[in-house]
């Protein structure tokens, strides 16, 4: 059987990036075929240590991490050790890993194998777009080689996180951000109008809890964490947003969105009050979106809520992966 | 009876400009002290000129308007024929007026008359922010002589009109917006969250051109205007959103808001796609919105939805007002 998508996902692992590799490995028909870090939720360091140790976890040994961005393109590294925990997985440690990150950096591994492979690879980037700005500047031609960039990222309709504004991905690098969404990649925008009203709960994480298997046992863990900044400073209760994840679902086709209007998107990077805020021309909304020349943009707005229900039923039902065991 | 309000109007009239005077001028415990124009829908002229029209119309000759801004903070007027028709009132050849505009500057009149009567004036602005920052500059006390400010005007978790980003009163000019707004006296604004919501529909413009009074045939006539760009460009249909009338019944207390926290509002004054947004800080919204240090800005993000009848009724059902007759 042919995979669904052939991907390579970039990262800042992180709680929720955690989870959505997870998500995907524990699918037989997902092929990861490379993972590439950067800053954001943790140093690009820590986050490709990290990405080995869920990898491990799972079984996945084989599959390349490559270390990519330690900074934005204005030079600028901002962590967040009170969302992610200080190791960015909830501090709770996880064996080190035995393998080791690529010595090819993260944006020429894209570049190269975007050329080994026209038209075959998804970029799925759950991080700052800082290593898909980069692999652009290495190979102007990559849009016309990538099959298509899924983004989470950016707020349309609903608040930011970082800043009233901005959300987190793209406020930590709002340049790089904006040469990828004008880039002529046919590009899916996850932003948080869709992720935060998918929201994984304490029945979830009992669930996996209970369920017991390395995986799940481990994902109910890093929940603990994730729940307790949501609770104080997001949803006032033990829940948290899907982020990533629900990313990952629409990347591979799991999560059909329920309104994903493509329009035209720009980045603000200027200094002021909206800086890394997502402008998104929904101004349609009332008229079913007429089509917008030269968007290439699908911005997911809606989607159907129960989403996490799909990602524990993933976490501890589906087969464990059959086609690469390490 | 005390009057609700006494009243400042400020505006660039203007379709929903007329039909907000005439719903507060219908209310005989409304006192309107005064009527300041500003560029924006019309230039600043056509905009006293049509506001004196208007008030003959309603038999209140005896109110000074005053012209104010003819251009924004950055020397830059923009109007808005398309919206509005040529005249500014859908080309609907009301006779010219009899009275005059003061000679006295909008600004000057406004910073005059709250000093004579500390705490009891309230500014209804429904067009851009230009005069308030104008009498802000005049005199720096003035946000502790004024009761309230009024403002139509933003989006906050709704896209903007004139861009994706910005409502056309605070694009007109972000510069005064943001003084205006920084300022220190207690705001409620009106954006588009709510007065998109607020729908007046060919029931309506029905019912008020068989009422058949010369007020209410004039409302129903300048809506054909109104509808015409609506329907090809905002909703689909022959229907118009009640942008001024809505912030001027909340002004005088006859709507009360459904949802109005109170939060930091900045404006984006940068030169990017953002410009003229009004950034609320609305990430309370899944908690109550907790308390912000410093805020002062109350945002109305939703209304009942049926204010149209309320404004209908006004102008049908209304006594005529009685305290002063021209």
């Amino acid at each position: 059987m042919a995979s669904k998508e052939t991907l390579i996902v970039d990262c800042d692992t992180g709680i929720d990036d955690a989870l959505a590799l997870l998500y995907l490995l524990r699918d037989p028909d997902v092929d990861i075929c490379a993972v590439t870090t950067v800053f954001g939720n943790i140093d690009a360091d820590t986050a490709a240590s990290n990405t080995l140790r869920v990898l491990e976890l799972a079984g996945r040994a084989d599959v390349p991490v490559a270390i990519g961005a330690r900074r934005s393109w204005t030079g600028n590294a901002h962590f967040a050790p009170y969302v992610h925990g200080d190791d960015g997985l909830g501090n709770t440690d996880l064996p080190a890993p035995t393998a080791a990150p690529t010595s090819e950096p993260a944006a020429e591994l894209i570049a190269r194998r975007a050329r080994e492979n026209p038209g075959v690879l998804h970029l799925l980037a759950v991080g700052p777009l800082t290593n898909l700005a980069t692999a652009l500047q290495l190979d102007p031609e990559l849009p016309e080689l990538i099959k298509h960039v899924t983004i989470m990222g950016g707020a349309v309709r609903h608040p930011g996180n970082a800043t009233p504004a901005a959300e987190a991905n793209i406020s930590n690098d709002p340049e790089a951000a904006r040469m990828v969404l004008a880039a002529g990649w046919p590009v899916t925008l996850v932003p948080l109008d869709a992720t935060m009203t998918e929201r994984i709960t304490q029945d979830h994480q009992r669930r996996l809890r209970e369920f017991g298997t390395p995986i799940t046992a481990f994902a109910a863990k890093i929940l603990d964490q994730y729940f307790g900044f949501y609770e104080q400073n997001v949803f006032g209760d033990r829940s948290a947003a899907c982020h990533d994840p629900l990313a990952a679902a629409i990347a591979v086709g799991d999560v059909i969105p329920a309104l994903a209007p493509v329009v035209s998107v720009d980045v603000d990077t200027g200094d002021g009050p909206g800086r890394g805020a997502t402008v998104a021309d929904v101004r349609g909304q009332y008229r079913d979106f007429p089509a917008q020349d030269g968007a290439h943009v699908r911005v997911v707005l809606e989607t159907g809520g129960n989403f996490a229900d799909l990602l524990a039923d993933r976490l501890c039902d589906a087969p464990a992966p059959s086609r690469r065991v390490a």
